[in-house]
């Protein structure tokens, strides 16, 4: 059975994971930083060393292919990939993965001469964790970008997107170009770490994802009074970070209870104004975000935390503005993408289990266009989104080899 | 009987309102910064236009007298004072009313010959905001000042005293120069605008302030961990910023039922790490703070906060972190000051009525080194702090005249 070498895609992680490397372990590698164009000129580098065709669209995603008319619609590819940005603090494996996994793939199938009927690539997707927009190159490849909207998009900071596509010899104008018919690609499957606990509790190695689930933003501002923190009398004070406070914790608790343990919610932004140790805030912003797998669950639990903002808003003497940042839909996984890694994964001998992914990828965006899926490998205590995300290495191997096979049965 | 001259007092206040000038009324004009400086070269230029000495002593306070042998011990001056630094978005009156109002009893004495036995002088106490530290000014000329932290100072953005004290030609090593002996001060009295509703309510034009709120304030860093908010299952995150939440919801009612409402509480800065909407908190930061006009109840309320901040963290999985940041005693006014402001305001035609402040000043500190005391003027709907603080023509008609009375009273 053909094999990859592992060698070589341990070297690639090793080489990836310095860009943006932290002292302590991990990386920050946010898309469209200076570490971020550094690893994209090394993945190009690598790509074309492997013998590959390599190029970059103009939404800034990097390619490489077994043969350069991929993605022309009378001969469709098989696609795989990932991406190679990260969350700030983030570790070495949570795109990387799947985007050196699948380079390997393909250099191991060019190497070894493995028979392929279609024309084969991997996609390093730019943004997935979306600094300045959540799962950008995908969306962009997919069609499912709002281009008009573009100038709009900034980070968190307020730096703008056209400012760093400028900044990094892109045009943001022609974003709309990396758009690619449905007919120029046939499936795609991407390898990750699973990020969660399931498959090491379950002493699996292989999870087969049945759906991703959708993920829907909102910015919720409670708008109250700045005061004197001394001078007002406690009862007339209108503070708008302790509605936001208690919105946080009754939403959590509301999420998890209603949604049986299925969906999850995190408040990570939050923001209060003016900011100072002796004035009542007058303004408490936070982001919510919540997921599950079921579109109609998703829906239902959004509307009773908007009833929630109200409520609290109300009690409190302040008002709140909800304003959706960004929503994705739970995607379903093509049965014969799953089909493909399960029976890759038997072929190896190895044990799979279904699941879901908790966690939104550009997979989801694939979905959309064409018959797409993916592979989870076990993450250690399941960490991710931290320095210490880990993976053992028999998991990687493992991991890659069924990608391998996955992608031959695709391509036959 | 002698008067102010209120065209005089209204045109500096107007003036004084024009550096750091928001467009929508109020003021930013934080200790150091360049709107700062402008108005203290504005000022001094004021005092010696009014027939007085001025001068600037070396922590940054501004002084101007009769005589310029003012703060010699053997001949004590009587001193009044406010402050010209405002909070973020603050009003025109918080401090400027108490240091124009002062400047403006220094001239009519001195324009109308006015019999004074002892000198007269008045201040412009830097900082008492407390951008880089609270009171610091008034610190400074009592000896309340540790001057070997003074390089330690920042503000919350970071920001050092010693960098700003340098930009604006001073030095940070001559701080403790400001310091004056006991004997060279005979009493201090301030007028400031009442900053709560109490007044207003009660229809009386001057209060008489007897004590003054002991604040103290403390950071509290919830510690919990950085995970992926779609991927690690709910019931295992340790989330910093819910803790936080929690805490801060918990302590407001803590302190309101347990000071029987005569404390208040404030969490006013609120910072998350890593502050991005798919990472769980892995940190929650807040400055907490609390106000009462009694030494016992305010050790009390933070002992209970500090047992309150353990069992949340300890219930929520994290740690915390609980480091002082600044503390203050509550301080009693001196008797023979408020009677003489009681004197004055009777012989005015003026009701008045005792109350304690439940803001910080820089009488505080003078009342650890001579007689000290305040009077207050009614604000309109209790508001301060913020860009519409308002308080009619003729109150601070009437209280800048009550203070012309005080201060002969005091000199005689």
């Amino acid at each position: 059975m053909a094999q990859i070498s592992f060698e070589r895609l341990k070297r690639r992680l090793r080489e990836l994971a310095r860009f943006g490397a932290l002292g302590g372990g991990g990386v920050t590698r946010p898309a469209w930083s200076p570490q971020y164009e550094e690893a994209r000129a090394w993945l190009v580098g690598e790509i074309k060393a492997a013998g590959l065709d390599a190029w970059v669209d103009p939404a800034g995603n990097v390619f490489g292919a077994t043969d350069i008319s991929a993605f022309a619609d009378d001969r469709p590819a098989v696609l795989t990939g990932s991406h190679i940005d990260t969350v700030p603090e983030g570790g070495t494996l949570d795109g990387a993965l799947g985007v050196i996994a699948g380079l390997e793939c393909l250099h191991a199938i060019v190497e070894q001469r493995l028979p392929h009927a279609r024309p084969l690539a991997v996609a390093a997707w730019i943004d997935e964790e979306g600094r300045y927009g959540s799962l950008f190159g995908s969306r962009a490849f997919c069609g499912l970008l709002d281009t008009a909207k573009v100038p709009e998009l900034a980070a968190v900071d307020g730096e703008r997107l056209v400012d760093v596509m400028t900044r990094a010899g892109f045009d943001p104008a022609r974003v709309g170009e990396a758009r690619v018919n449905r007919a120029a690609v046939s499936s795609y499957v991407e390898l990750h770490i699973e990020q969660g606990p399931r498959l090491e509790e379950a002493g699996v190695p292989i999870g087969v994802v049945e759906a991703i689930v959708g993920i829907r933003r909102t910015r919720l501002t409670f708008v109250g009074q700045a005061d004197h923190a001394g001078t007002t009398p406690m009862e007339r004070r209108r503070d708008g970070f302790l509605a936001a406070a208690e919105y946080s914790i009754k939403a959590r608790d509301l999420v998890v209870k209603k949604s049986g343990g299925r969906a999850v919610t995190n408040v990570g932004v939050v923001r209060v104004h003016p900011g100072v140790s002796n004035i009542v805030p007058a303004r408490g912003e936070i982001i919510h975000e919540m997921r599950a797998p079921d579109p109609g669950m998703l829906e239902r639990l959004w509307k009773d935390c908007r009833a929630l903002a109200r409520r609290v808003a109300r009690r409190r003497g302040v008002t709140v503005d909800v304003v959706p940042q960004s929503a994705t839909s739970p995607a379903a996984c093509a049965p014969r993408v799953q089909a493909a890694v399960a029976d890759a994964a038997r072929d190896a001998g190895l044990a799979t289990t279904t699941l879901y992914s908790a966690a939104g990828h550009d997979a989801q965006n694939l979905a959309t266009m064409t018959e797409a899926g993916m592979l989870f490998i076990p993450s250690s205590g399941g960490r991710s989104h931290r320095i210490d995300e880990w993976s053992a290495p028999e998991a990687i191997e493992r991991g890659a080899n069924v990608l391998l096979g996955t992608l031959l049965r695709l391509s036959a």
